[in-house]
């Protein structure tokens, strides 16, 4: 079931077929190549529904559990809550299923810890928590020029993730949820930061923000705007943005700078080539949300995933970069709630 | 065989398997939805033989006669030399293939006539000539923000094909059958301004260019810089620069005035979205080529090829768009030899 | 009185106190050493008072003749009309008068060969014509980069002069006098095509345009859009670009390209370093004339003059060079009147 | 002495003729209208013999005492190190002369409230400390804009201060009395924060750092790069970020993020308008240190206290800002070095 030979696809059942799962699942059917996407599970009739007919996929499931039951399928694919992540990516291993799971791998360190200790006892099983960014043509173009020397010794990262203000403040009602700005938004940041400087340590973090536009956050303690400082050991640094309440669209970039250069990735969120001109001036039109901005990477993450399992290959993701990643968006929401610097002394060492 | 139902594929049968061809043939085996890459034919044994190993097409031909005899195709690809096109694509139509060809249609006026009157006799077959930037996600933003008046009245196209230079000089070789710079780089910019300028008809046309660095070009009279005038009716003008020396990449890039602004596609050829800062300033890199800067939109050709066919939908390109662009191109290259402005009148009117 | 003692001012008087002239009075004024603005003449009251009232200016003249005579003026600024340029240089030099003059030197070939003929006369006496764009920071960097090799061998130029569309169409008013779009506007990027490919002799030139915006230009077969192509002697070559319809500001650009690469002056033409993120993108507003493009070359343009006055050294342009872009631009504009190439064999070869 | 008519010049005597002095002295010299450098204090006999040679000032005091004795001077411009900025200032005004002097005001506070309350016993004399970027156009610009509504309510400024890299390490070894990277550098920062955010009241700040290229700066606890988060009452926010090790140039950048839309000033620090195309891409140079950057900026501001001097008017800069910039660069520097936020309750607050 998980040694695949020479031409064998990968049977890939998706669980969860909101937004962001049917575009999962459009890729899978379509773009990716040695993956086919046989199952799809969605408590939601409608969902199961238009899965079949959009995508032509015959094996719907209601329940998680059936669709784990199901000899058919190789890989599940998990587009679902955040808080239900570790529970479900335990039972897929379990079951003897490869897993792709959205990212944050969860919001409560010790849940990363049980995913972790669980993985480990089935060595054959590929998990991949979506950190997209790192799949992103750009993103990746810029690790290798760090990693050729181009800049020199990388010291610093500043990062932000800012999505387009929603006046619905979808958001807001998330929140209680959320696990807040920095473990909801900024944990991508905090994955490239540790990606591009090479998995330093944290040594200290410092967080605050301010709500610009939503007030119905502040029930949840949350922002809709967030700045973060993350020390590392060996002098490096890392500086976060979030933010819920841009006006031109979704915006997220990233610098890194060296001891001989620097380099920024998405320093502009054009939208695409097109430049106008007009009695306002020179402009270009930003990608309205992440989606079109990271829509390639969606696709490469995949692909690496299914060639992953395919070639029995290891994952550029741990899942330990993913715990880490939770565990710095924890201090962060820690030092904003309490307004003081967190030192990683105070947080239990990790096995 | 060319009536659709729901759910049927187009089964596709690619001629010519050079790099570019290679391309489509990737496209067509993984991206394009509703296609079927069945078949591919090649003189060539080693192509044929890397055709099936990295794509699995069984059905290999070694003559073009032998694949259009195969009732398993229902479409050609044709990535083939253009002197070749016009007899390529009625003998496909004579076999009741529909037709996706390289562009350019032919370099010779008569040929392409042929090639329409053809083409009419057979209205239930589909015949898509591959001008592929009108395919270009910013090149459609643009034409739709012109239809939508963004610009006011657009009157006039600057557009630019400029490539890499080629130290060793490949198209000095291919030169004397290109038809020379303006029917082999310029046909792309030709096309634009019509579509862009709502496809007026040409009245006056002046061309000249120089060798800057392929003192080889002066045997077919061609040059490696060619710049020309095309002005049409209604006072619509456009201007084309073409170049094989570039020394940053291949740098593609189209602006059109408006009487209330003007819109630029690819003013930086940028080759992703990483900027680098260093000792030298600022910069980004750029596309190395064509197939870089266009490898999505040919994918969305290739797609809106096949949705064509299954549909039976028209096709945004015509027959007569293709002849119009070998007959503005023709007119440039009878202007850069004769150093004389070339009006339309001399031109025999087309049917 | 034409040979200064180091710390000796250049008394200047100003002649036209138009727009253009109140500017250059303000900058003799202010902001270039060596200069003293003594003298300024105006045929119009209220203009002789304003430059009293706002610059101290003591001495003012109605007519050109009277200030000629004040020995108190070593040197003259002409910010006439051009029809007026050629007799007010030579009546100058007779006055032993230095002589700065607004751009172009006249619209007739004959008028400017008589000042090249009269100015040998007075070799002690400098006479520089304001072509503003050599003095600008950013065109002296791209020329110096060339000069030294930056870009291999200079080949081509493409440059453009653009106005934001005046909707109360003055120029319109003055296109009987203009010379046409070419002379006025294309004569600045022909002298930078000359200067920055070397100073080569031209061969042949076409050019046409259009009237976008404007329906009064056609009687006096002006264009508020042209185009152009210039041919030089060494394969060398230049693509022009005037118009008078910009909805965006004025933007002048230039690009200059080689053998081993391109510099670009100018390409977005940004009002400053600001950029603003709204709802339609990201945008920045643009230099709204050819004044705030060139406020601090107009202040060099003087202050090079000043010093060559008081240093008796050769100033960087030459009454040739101003004779020859007027010659390119008279076969422009008769290239647009008559739809036909024109070759340089048919203009009068210049001693 | 200090009220002047129309037509009066203000006579000005400069302090200190380092590289940084002879610039101001230049300006006042030959830019500023309505101002007269008449005359120059320094203990070095070569620089003050420069000044004569090359600017032509008479009056030359190698103490500054007997400068302040000297009746034709109005104003003093103070470019001396920064522990002299208190009791110069203070000694002028109670020798009636205006007061400009170089930011900052000092390091620190008890010594700004010596000379906030000092000065308030001389309202008819100004005193403007050189926070040059207010004057800098595109900052004005910027300020305008959000003055104006443009971006909604400005909410957060993230700010930076980048420096090249001076492999010498001069900063090394003025670092002992620099006061650190934040009071050296952001207190530029801070100042703009304040200023475009509307003065709020610092609440919360929190700095941290790293020594990435210039181990000696250990010895005074400095760092070569440093960030900083700072809050204010009302939920404003500020991120600064001060670098000495910058490859590219002097790279100075503010964003102003409000709740309709967001403004950047010097995103892309463009040394002018060329952009250069070669083998490795598309690039500009950038600014090399902050003159070029703000060489305008420091003219406007010397015309602002010659203007504000002549006509009794307001200044733009109080020093109660000045005081506020060092409060809170101590702030951040106490921050720095403790590892612990630092709240302003802590501060003794001002009267």
């Amino acid at each position: 079931m998980n040694s695949f030979s020479a031409g064998d696809s990968v049977r890939i059942g998706i669980v969860g077929l909101g937004r962001l799962g049917r575009r999962h699942a459009e890729n899978l059917a379509t773009r990716v190549s040695g993956a086919r996407l046989v199952a799809a599970c969605s408590p939601i009739a409608d969902e199961r529904r238009a899965a079949r007919d959009a995508l032509g996929i015959e094996r719907l499931y209601d329940t998680y559990e059936a669709m784990l039951a199901d000899p058919e399928v190789d890989a599940v694919f998990l587009v679902t809550p955040t808080s239900l992540h570790p529970d479900q990516i335990i039972a897929a291993l379990h079951a003897g299923k490869h897993v792709f799971c959205e990212k944050p791998l969860s919001l409560e360190l010790e849940a990363c810890e049980r995913v972790v200790a669980e993985a480990k006892r089935f060595p054959h099983l590929k998990t991949l928590i979506g950190f997209v960014r790192r799949f992103d043509a750009s993103y990746r173009d810029a690790f290798e020029k760090i990693r050729s020397g181009r800049i020199g010794k990388a010291f610093m990262v500043r990062s932000q993730t800012c999505d387009k203000n929603d006046p619905d403040g979808f958001f807001v009602r998330f929140a209680p949820t959320s696990g807040g700005i920095f473990l909801d938004c900024s944990v991508h940041d905090i994955d490239l930061a540790r990606w591009l400087l090479g998995n330093p340590k944290p040594t200290r973090v410092y967080a605050t923000g301010t709500i610009a536009l939503h007030p119905g956050l502040a029930e949840s303690q949350d922002v809709d705007n967030g700045v973060a400082i993350v020390e590392f050991e060996g002098g490096k640094l890392a500086v976060f943005y979030a933010s819920r309440t841009m006006a031109h669209g979704h915006d997220t970039s990233t610098e890194v700078i060296g001891t001989a250069g620097a380099l920024n990735v998405g320093r502009n969120p054009r939208a695409n080539r097109v430049e106008i001109a007009d009695e306002h001036g020179i402009s270009n039109e930003c990608t309205p949300t992440f989606y079109e901005r990271f829509a390639d990477a969606f696709v490469t993450e995949a692909q690496v995933f299914v060639d992953a399992v395919r070639g029995n290959e290891p994952l550029p993701i741990t899942l330990q970069d993913a715990l880490e990643a939770t565990r710095i968006g924890i201090a962060l929401r820690e030092s904003q709630l309490s307004g003081q610097a967190i030192t990683f002394d105070a947080v239990p060492a990790l096995a």
